[in-house]
């Protein structure tokens, strides 16, 4: 068939690998791990480590305009478009052993593994290590992935970090060039890849290697306020409460019934992770509570529906209650990235080659594919992690696992640089 | 009969009534009235207030090694037993307008229509301002009735406060004596009267101008925590989830509807006031839950019951949703304290002289009565509050209502005073 079913590639070298891991998780604030903060001194370590890593493999190394650090392998073909791959280095606090890291190793380790059985791509081959994916402490995530698509402008730049830095002076502080920011950065991109870790328990339950992303969840965060009446709570009798804490059960529980109800279209999970009931005295009965809800739907169909169902739960809640719904605010909505087609089926038959069972799966999830996506095709693999735990300290995946989607990724890479040549 | 229906008493002076009102009004924390919390020079400034204001009735001022303002009114009788009256001046903070103070000011007010009317007791008649009645920076209530019944020991005084001050130096401090706490103070008091805001509801819904109070409720409170699994909002799929604060919302509704249940055992609440749900991420599903219910009862087995049966609930909330149950603690019980009823009809028949309309209420708040009753026949006449606001700084009653709590003191105070000599 095609040059990338021709060639002896060797799997990925997983005893370096492991060391890369243990590097950058070594690279961490000493007493919360895992934590290596977008723009703070100890990321920085971990981008030094990443730009030896990647001169050693013989990658050429730049950051762009965004402070993405990119490091580029040649190709033969200079007038060939780019394929693209990695994810990030920063960390939420707390938790990002795998979180991003992997991404970026896994894509390393792919091309040491072409490298080594002396594969010369005739498309250039870059490894990003997008800035701060995850939110940073000026309330954005996925910073880099935003610039490069030119998705950052003065809206985002007068966000306000620690010591009153402006997000464009913490770009440029760390090595990119916000002047330049606003318009897309490369046009020359003819596919991105992303690994990463689950962050989901299903893989894992499955007992399945390898999830292949269908589309990247649209994210909606609603808040929602009761208003009832505070009283004491020894002296209210109980069939004269207005009780905004009750309210606040009755929507929470309304709302997973409502989200559990939608799941025939696709992935979709709604949230309370935010819950606050005031005034919070012991002797109070509550006169307010919010709730923030966290929604995402594969579908963006799924997620107008329920975002047009909300307000009448949270309205039957209150009135069961004798309350009232004071807030009934969309914060923010982002919309489904469904990933590429072609760019899936050339990672299933990856996969098919290596003999290693997939299966589709939705991420709830945002990623830099998501914005990345908006000038080139892409795709995202997934390796499961222990009991779905992320964003902890517990977060964990084995590097073994970590190595077949590496070795998916290397195949894929060597797929479309054929393929690409063949049919674009 | 007896004296009490002959003599020729006045209605309260409304006029200095108000004035006192007013004064102590003025002495709040001025950015979040009404504020005199116990054991602050505002408190003390209060205190200097009434001090003043006894004296000017001719009443002798002390202080009692709890650290409680007396006023006495010395009868004729030096063997008799004390007519005790009062509440207390320390406020929660933002809202103590009326609580607390009604008490203390309607007793002076009584005092100075009985000495108007040229009356000379027979017994010795005090007006108490308890110290520190609602829970101070110390974390204790009922300070001074407590110190008044022996209730206040090594336990209590380690308490630590503001500035790491002990609660019986604190005590000191404001002219007790701690180092003679730990017994009963008063052996000699033959009834003790109580006038307090309703802090609910019922007197205003049905308009009616007096509660009598039948008994304050027995408190508990009670600690649970659900422990679920923390996920991401996002990948954990809504079938696959042990989400602690739906657990949370469970529990509290079936403690609601639980509570409504036993309302035909007398007064019955139970409030969730406090709830936590953690890690409190806007995507986290909630790993963690912990809620405070405050439990009032006015009948001490309708308590048993509803503790008894609490853990089930618990339990199935729990278990709904995957959850485990991992604290279920009673921080504290106090048990219901019946009102003395020969109190009560004395009340209720100076209501009649009067032509007040009353009712018989079960509070659930805690009061000083509560303590006194320990070493007194004890009882509470209980003023209807604007929509049962309390603690709060919209609490408010008018003068005219508490006028009609005084008359029926003043008149009570008579009959007492009267009767105890003939029958006790």
């Amino acid at each position: 068939m095609t040059e990338a079913n021709t060639i002896n590639l060797p799997p990925v070298d997983e005893v370096l690998m492991q060391a890369d891991f243990d590097a950058l998780a070594a690279l961490t604030e000493p007493d919360r791990p895992w934590t290596r903060r977008s723009f703070t001194p100890m990321f920085l370590k971990g981008r030094e480590y990443l730009r030896a890593a990647f001169e050693k493999e013989g990658l050429s190394v730049r950051l762009d305009e965004a402070g993405n650090l990119i490091g580029r392998w040649q190709g033969s073909d200079d007038a060939a478009p780019v394929l693209m791959t990695g994810s990030h280095s920063d960390t939420v606090p707390s938790g990002g052993r795998f979180d991003g890291i992997t991404g970026v190793l896994s894509s390393l380790a792919a091309v040491r593994a072409l490298k080594k059985a002396g594969y010369k791509p005739r498309h250039s081959i870059e490894i990003v290590d997008f800035l701060a994916e995850e939110p940073s402490e000026w309330g954005l995530s996925c910073v880099g992935s935003r610039g490069m698509v030119g998705a950052l402008g003065t809206k985002e730049f007068s966000l306000i970090g620690p010591d009153g830095e402006r997000l464009n002076d913490a770009i440029d502080r760390v090595g990119g060039n916000s002047s330049k920011l606003g318009k897309v950065l490369r046009e020359d991109v003819a596919a991105f890849l992303e690994i990463h870790i689950e962050q989901g328990p299903v893989l894992e339950a499955k007992s399945i290697p390898i999830g292949i992303v269908s589309g990247i969840a649209g994210i909606a965060r609603l808040k929602v306020s009761f208003e009832g009446t505070a009283a004491h709570a020894g002296t209210a009798p109980m069939t004269m409460r207005e009780d905004a804490g009750l309210a606040m059960a009755r929507f929470i529980l309304a709302v997973r019934d409502a989200a559990k109800a939608v799941k025939e279209r696709g992935h979709f999970t709604a949230t309370a992770g935010i819950i606050r009931v005031l005034p919070g005295g012991a002797n109070v009965v509550p006169g307010l509570s919010e709730i923030i809800i966290d929604i995402r739907a594969e579908q963006d169909g799924a997620m107008d529906e329920f975002l047009a169902r909300a307000p009448r739960l949270a309205h039957e809640a209150a009135t069961e209650e004798g309350c009232v719904v004071t807030d009934f605010d969309i914060l923010s909505r982002t919309f489904a990235v469904p990933c590429d087609e072609r760019l899936r089926a050339h990672i299933a038959a990856a996969a098919e080659d290596l003999a290693l069972e997939t299966m589709s799966l939705a991420p709830g999830a945002g990623h830099d594919a998501a914005f990345v996506a908006r000038i080139a095709p892409a795709a995202m693999i997934f390796v499961p992690c222990v009991e779905g735990k992320s964003h902890c300290p517990e977060e964990w995946t084995e590097t073994s696992e970590v190595a077949k989607a590496a070795d998916i990724l290397a195949k894929t890479l060597v797929r479309l640089d054929s393929d690409l040549g063949k049919r674009l």
